[in-house]
């Protein structure tokens, strides 16, 4: 599956912690950067995601921002 | 300000494409990883934006799918 | 690739629409309920998008409301 | 109340499954297609969400993504 | 029509700026208080939106950030 | 830090609810109007919310819609 979200980071799994509904799966996707991502338990398990495990982090364009110092 | 998206990815902007009202910023946050961001043009103009300009990109952790080869 | 978002509707692209930077992409994922799309210009061109092609509508449980008459 | 998002498709809730502050809940909006919506605990009481009754699952164009195989 | 969204803000239409697809509507929601929303144009002739015209700034919960000085 | 999100609205912190991942804030923005954040428990800790703190509620114009009578 091809997808349009723009930013499809690769990396590896680091944490996953799992709530009552929603999971926070951490992936590390350079060296110190580890990317937060807020999903469904039922995805965690339906991706088999551990800690270790290859994955990308996704996110269209229009949900990402810019800052400056 | 300190903000609560997880998701600070410190980087330089690479491209600035404005639009009629939604500008493209795509901003390098690890060699060869880049990351677009679609923002209003006048959030462009209010932070200065242009390519060479140092800056993060901003995304809250619920934003964030995971995907698996 | 297989992707955390719990809402991935099979259907056909009835039209495709560009802006300046923004596209909008009409699916029909079923006989008269047809999902309207915001993605950037660059996607539709990196996913050869054109009316009659068979698409995905992806969406993130968590960019779903509810709602009741 | 009439709402800019362009998608709001009509349907059935199949399930509802509170967590700790966050709920799942499911609507098949055609035959075979259902959609999983991710909202507060509060909006599931306000709203008195339980399975079998009509609901809509409201998405806003710039929350959707395509995908193709 | 009720929603499920969290974020129900009241308030008057103080512009409209339709670019190639996207639109961007700013309703003041108290006093000095002016909300940006970037909706489709499509919506914007939907909803009939013009300045002076009474209207409510719609937010999703999982949409809101926070942030302290 | 200066953010691209055009909507940083000031308020104090009413209510903060933790989850068992996910908390949700109340900030009151304006007398009577009150937005809710659906958060990371992570970022409560982080910024030291507490009922009483001055806060921003900030959203990004694209997670806006508009709804009228």
């Amino acid at each position: 599956m091809k997808i349009s979200a723009r930013n499809v980071l690769k990396g590896k799994v680091v944490s996953v912690e799992k709530g009552a509904t929603t999971a926070h799966v951490k992936i590390e996707i350079a060296p110190g950067q580890v990317v937060t991502a807020a999903i469904t338990n039922e995805s965690v398990d339906a991706l088999k995601l551990t800690p270790g495990s290859e994955a990308y982090a996704v996110v269209k364009a229009s949900d990402v921002m810019v800052a400056v110092d």
